[in-house]
């Protein structure tokens, strides 16, 4: 078997600030230098910010998109996969990814967030979401202070899984 | 135009305790003693509490089917919708209602309030997730402390917007 | 199990001529005339003919939307389902019901003949899309002469099946 | 923008015979032959075929499953999108492709030449479905007598779109 590619998920909001955007790009570098495919929605802020710090680090990079043409993807996209489904396309960039790591967010994270918790593969957040259910916290998401740390997490929950 | 019937929303779990079902057949009850349609992702637990209250009390039940075949409906939905696309499905379910009430709640009911919440369709809680993103409180989720509140609330968010 | 209504799905093109709508808005008083319920891709055309037909009989009429918006539905949807994904909803359409009815049709249509006949609903054809495979015909399709006919023929496969 | 590369939808069904077999594996041939990247369902017959024919001359294959479960991708696909949401899939395989290449071809193929019709994708057609509505036949489908000659329409249409 050929499709052994460490495929990773960064999953953000469209719309970020600069410092969002600069960790966002940080993890896209770390995620190339040790290998590993970017897998994201395709769109702009943290997707993009992800997409550019994977390629300029001569990584692989695949943009997941809700609409209907390759255009909408950002210019760091290589593979951009065209679904035409919207935002139904949100449990597919999870499910393509071994582990997935969430920075910011808006409620399109918090989508991305629940299906990966769903489908029982590994997420790290930073700066993101956390959760309580009828008042008792869920710790499912694995905290990381830094992207290094981020991407190191889910190379480490790749490995084993 | 007369596709006007007020679609209310019921998301929980498919597995769920006794005292939790109860909440959710009576939310169904409230629903159709209002006029209200309900509309689920048609499988158990708060789904099937919820569609048998409603049913109980001469109300129509929806079930938007994640899988490929209608028996896989609980006995109450009168209407299956057979998607075939699995838990993206979740985005169908809440763009479908006028409102969301949502019950306990496992992930998937977690990506389902985060549709909610993108597309700005009101969403109630019931002994449900609350979110924070980066340490602040994300208070989106207008809390109920009872089935009969709960469905007070989302019929007065319809008749408003 | 109350979800015992007998669905019949009618498909065609979103424009059409008079000729093609007078023969869907037949099809669809034939359905409610036999206590059967509508249902659609909820969009105009053959959809609305349909619809209306059945409305006007006092039948049920259910549309399954592509768009985010229950506001697309044509005027004799009682019950639209939005989907929010677009054509793969054509799937979700033939899949929903018991029986499908074709009428004319554009390249959509075809799209939902596909799934009808791969996932083994029954289909009849009204002056719409034949078929054949590297030079030899492909029968499964149906075929009917009148709105009549098309209604009788479906009633009869959901009954054996 | 990076996202040039020049992706080929390869489709038809899983089951397939030898002599299809043949004829898919050199379609994959030509395609990586060309620097075109092949996209496809990523499961058997026609589709592992044009896979192990592109793997082998270097090219780069994409596979959009159906599935929740990579795993379930034939052994010659490269990098596996797993989108969750079954047949609807069909959809996502031609809309991310710049043109389509059908073989032979299940019902499954003809939804996805619906859809690639319905979209303006350029089709060429290798022993394929041909299509007439209500008597008059659709000359839509590009005829190709062989793959090569299949592959040479497909890029030219790339080219010129």
């Amino acid at each position: 078997m050929i499709n052994d590619k460490k495929l990773i998920a960064v999953i953000g909001g469209s719309e970020v600030s600069p410092q969002i955007a600069r960790l966002a790009e940080e993890v896209g570098r770390e995620i190339a230098r040790r290998g590993a495919t970017l897998v994201c929605g395709g769109l702009g802020g943290v997707m993009e910010a992800a997409c550019k710090g994977a390629s300029e680090e001569g990584g692989l990079t695949i943009g997941i998109l809700p609409g209907e043409n390759r255009r909408e993807a950002n210019p760091y996209v290589q593979i951009p996969i065209v679904t035409g489904i919207g935002y139904a396309r949100n449990a597919a960039v999870v499910k393509t990814a071994r582990a997935v790591i969430a920075i910011d967010g808006s409620y399109g994270t918090l989508t991305e967030i629940g299906y990966a918790l769903q489908s029982g593969i590994p997420i790290i957040g930073l700066k993101t979401w956390s959760l309580s259910i009828d008042g008792k916290a869920d710790n499912n998401i694995i905290i990381a202070k830094s992207p290094k740390e981020a991407v190191e997490k889910a190379m480490a929950l790749i490995n084993i899984n």
